[in-house]
């Protein structure tokens, strides 16, 4: 099969970026001493997170509790349930680990963890639990300096229905800079967050055997991770286009487009329209802050070459007006009716999550294999 | 079952909003003497859909050929595949068309005529064509006026590869509309581009049976449709907080929720955390640009009555984060965690793409059915 055989929009994976992508990610953490943790909410695909645990891995964070089922399903044993978690789902957690997944749970109150810990009794369970550290104010977590951290951690010590296995915590605010300084300096405030608060507990007296930082910009331009026992990362394996707008990839690193296929033109306005909207783009505008703004995506021709300075600067659901980020209207003659056309994506997890299935491609237009997605919860 | 008992987030449907929203606007189309064809592109449901079809409809219109494969498959046979038609998806059509079913297509030039011609002569298929129009210079169709309306139009009707059909147009604009006045204005610039194309292909000899136009906003504002014989629209079967903040509904007949749960807190600064992030909500903040921002979706309580000024304010992949809209920070003990909570979506066509069921309720809380749905390519 031949990519113009495939009925657009569909989602296109270039097998050997998606290697080299996560060579890179292991060549850069193993000498640090960091292990890697992969974030699969990215993927949701085994044949992707198998490339990346070909390599050392301490095993999985997923995002949902379907991600958990299905990696289990595919043998993967050790899940970090990485969202906070809420009384209603340990009972499927417990299912999991009946079964014999270790499914560790974050949480970042003392009320959660009271919770768990009764659930947990009622269950007759033991749920692992990492307590969440707020490194960057961008979302949940627990304030380093609090003294609710060793609270928690001894009401989780203190009760055979808990294991107190460490902390975590996730910089998602990277995704904002303005400079590869700035990331250094997030990943450096990430870590000392984390290690704090491990430190906190440590001195309390109570237990913290796993210490968890990670979002691929500060994995990847993190300059130490000492005291950190684990990397949490998973848009690596793909990159988008927030990723080289940060300076974490460049353009021709991005593993993953969408496929589509010019339908007609505006001439007089320089528009070529295609039917890659944003069902298929999805909605993330997350370049829209950073220098270059690149509308619902960068334009590629078949092959995955960038045609400069062209971009989905406009979607409705099924379509996408294709022109020039600026300078003088695009000459449409160059996208004649039925042109299939490459969009690279501004955020991996946002755009595979409109797509059932990866087409995957080495460089070349063969389709040399065909890998299912799942979605939903 | 009860909601109480659903692995959050998923998607909420209340049936007599449903219902009540579907006879709306059959009452208020049909003393107008226009038809409706539903698009079925917001529920992608043959259940909602059979509702909406209990009243006298024309036809369906589909945003994507797997809609057209599956409500084929649920016998709906008259389907107007609204997107501009590629060569490469004229197989998949005439496969359809094959099996029985009336798929008609659109495009807006004669370099696309020409393929469809073409095709349509190898295939040994007559394939039904609507011309796009466009009212609003939103994306695609034909400018009115221009003379390449005619020159289309009699490369389809002169050739027997082909049935020209008539005209459709789509005044997608409307949803960004600052008053009822400007949506009046636009329903009747939308009528009056569609009946002038129609009578220009009249004038040159040609037939044009049908006269298609439709948005939501335009069929629920348009005072006349003399000289329409069908109108479009899809989301008017759930609405939305777009189509609240554009007056074309009240919060209290939006028939579709997120059920979220809480899962933290960031006390001081006036936070809750749930369970419904951008993945659940959808990435599509419509009405940010309008009168009332309601960020990625306005907060319900369980049985889905507006939490009076408190907005989902931000959101992460899986988090989203509660906070009141303005005034002072929220009160957090209102929101305990494993609370359960119902967001009102932006926009109702992403929202529930993101998700693969819809789990009915009437009023309250027992869920008295699960519809399965779809979504891709």
């Amino acid at each position: 099969m031949l990519l113009e055989d495939i009925e657009t929009p569909c989602l296109i994976l270039d097998e050997g970026k998606l290697d080299a992508n996560i060579a890179r990610m292991h060549a850069w953490l193993a000498p640090r001493g960091a292990g890697l943790r992969l974030h699969v909410k990215t993927a949701k695909n085994i044949e992707v997170a198998r490339r990346a645990m070909g390599h050392a891995v301490t095993g999985i964070a997923v995002s949902t509790l379907k991600e958990a089922d299905y990696f289990f399903e595919h043998g993967v044993r050790d899940i970090l349930y990485a969202v906070g978690i809420t009384p209603g789902k340990l009972d499927h957690v417990a299912r999991l680990r009946r079964h014999g997944a270790d499914v560790a749970v974050v949480l970042d109150s003392a009320e959660a963890a009271r919770a768990v810990v009764e659930k947990g009794a009622a269950l007759h369970q033991r749920f692992p639990v990492l307590i969440e550290i707020d490194c960057d104010g961008h979302r949940a977590g627990v304030q380093p300096g609090d003294p609710v951290l060793t609270e928690i951690g001894r009401l989780l010590a203190g009760s055979s229905a808990a294991e107190l296995r460490g902390v975590m915590t996730h910089a998602g605010s990277s995704y904002n800079a303005k400079s590869v300084d700035e990331i250094r300096a997030m990943a450096e405030k990430e870590r000392r967050a984390a290690v704090r608060c491990a430190g906190a507990l440590k001195a309390a007296g109570l237990p913290c055997p796993v210490v968890s930082v990670g979002s691929t910009p500060t994995a990847l331009y993190g300059e130490s991770f000492e005291g950190i026992t684990e990397v949490r990362a998973g848009v690596f394996v793909f990159f988008d286009l927030v990723m080289a707008g940060l300076d974490v990839c460049r353009i021709d690193e991005i593993a993953l487009s969408v496929l589509a296929t010019v339908i007609g033109h505006q001439k007089q306005k320089g528009w070529a329209i295609c039917d890659a909207g944003w069902m298929a783009m999805s909605r993330d505008r997350g370049t829209a802050a950073q220098r270059i703004d690149q509308g619902y995506g960068l334009v590629c021709d078949a092959d995955g070459n960038p045609v400069e300075g062209v971009i989905v600067s406009d979607a409705n659901q099924e379509h996408g007006v294709i022109s020039s980020r600026d300078g003088p209207a695009l000459d449409v003659a160059r996208f004649p009716i039925g042109m299939p056309l490459r969009i690279l994506p501004n955020h991996a997890c946002a755009t595979a999550a409109q797509h059932g299935a990866y087409y995957v491609v080495d460089g070349g237009r063969d389709v040399v294999a065909v890998w299912e997605r799942f979605g939903g919860w």
